[in-house]
């Protein structure tokens, strides 16, 4: 029976992805589905008989930790960017990170299974809406009987939102590894700007796959400058 | 950065559901849409305005915890009770309780954000698997653009596995309140029996609704025997 004390729960996994910070990760899993992540698993958990079966799923949840959000602490009402950053709602109707329990949860798609000769069993996935470093602390199968609800409606989210155009200065595509690209291209597309800047001139750095992508964004199109390593 | 300690969660709310044991839980939310249940937040959390909006989605996440699984700790693989109770897989391939972190994810039918007089702000719920007083960690919004993925695919248990047929023995089903048959109904169409097990005259008691129900189970029939308060 439960006691009302804490829980204190603990890293099993973590993420390596291409994005070294908050800045440019797409605001739900699922959105830029080029962009691939590894699961790696903690010392103490990197057991082949854990994972048995798994790989018949072709989705799997992450219970995560925002851990680039941690000091911030929580409010209960939070401007979500999909608002334009005006609109107050409670932290409980949003995905925001700024909550009591800074947990995360993405549904990501499984590519594969993998046995990597020093750390074990590796998860890639795609569709990743994941800092590199990230903590994850379950893994389960996602169950379309139970977890897919084509009936559900989405309050003030029903749909992923809008896309920008995406276009590369000249010489700019060739600095990305030609695997990476497509991946920038969708996240760039999802516009990561914070709300409310909307500065053509305005050039944004963004940390991705070891480079610094300069860009910035006129109307509906962001112009990649650069991507210097 | 993650630094990789451990984490602290706090239960921001407990379940109050018509069931204080493990046993009858339905296996996955979702699966007995009959069986309501209600959120109450913790005397820090009752805030109003960290639901605000939420009233506009019509299913949500619940982030929890499997407290009536917490001392048997966990095991890399297990006997999922869909596959009769014989083949053993990973414990990250299935739902099962008995994780490293024994957190359980929930999609539930959001009913009604209420104001209780005494508790403050409460959520009712469709379609709950949730024994009563589990500790609830997180609640958010089911986004469909992000959690429904019509194309996922199921492993193991790519659907709701099947359903028994079940009778009331004379006079039985009167002791049930009117409102409370439908979900013992479709909890007892659900099997509660632990695998492995299947002799006809064997009477299981499950409590219910401050009801003792006592059943016993006939080829693919189940019949309820009575329900004394």
């Amino acid at each position: 029976m439960p006691d009302g004390t804490d829980y204190t729960i603990r890293p099993i996994a973590r993420i390596r992805s291409d994005l070294p910070t908050k800045f440019g990760i797409p605001r739900q899993a699922g959105l830029v589905e080029e962009l691939e992540a590894a699961v790696v698993f903690e010392p103490e958990f990197r057991s082949a008989d854990a994972l048995r079966g798994l790989e018949g799923f072709s989705h799997i949840w992450l219970i995560w930790q925002f851990s680039g959000a941690l000091r911030e602490g929580w409010s209960p009402t939070v401007r979500p960017p999909r608002l334009g950053g005006n609109a107050r709602m409670g932290v409980f109707a949003t995905r925001s990170p700024f909550r009591p329990n800074a947990l995360g949860l993405s549904c990501v798609r499984l590519l594969a299974v993998e046995k990597d000769a020093a750390l074990g069993p590796v998860l890639r996935v795609a569709g990743a809406d994941l800092m590199d470093g990230t903590p994850v602390y379950d893994i389960k199968p996602y169950l379309p009987y139970a977890d897919c609800r084509p009936e559900a409606t989405g309050g003030f989210a029903p749909d992923a939102g809008r896309t920008l155009r995406v276009e590369y200065a000249e010489g700019a595509a060739e600095k990305i590894p030609a695997d990476k690209r497509a991946a920038l291209t969708g996240l760039l597309a999802r516009d990561p700007r914070p709300p409310y800047q909307n500065d053509p001139a305005r050039v944004y750095v963004l940390p991705f796959a070891g480079r610094e992508v300069r860009f910035r964004v006129e109307g509906e199109t962001v112009i990649v400058l650069s991507a210097a390593p």
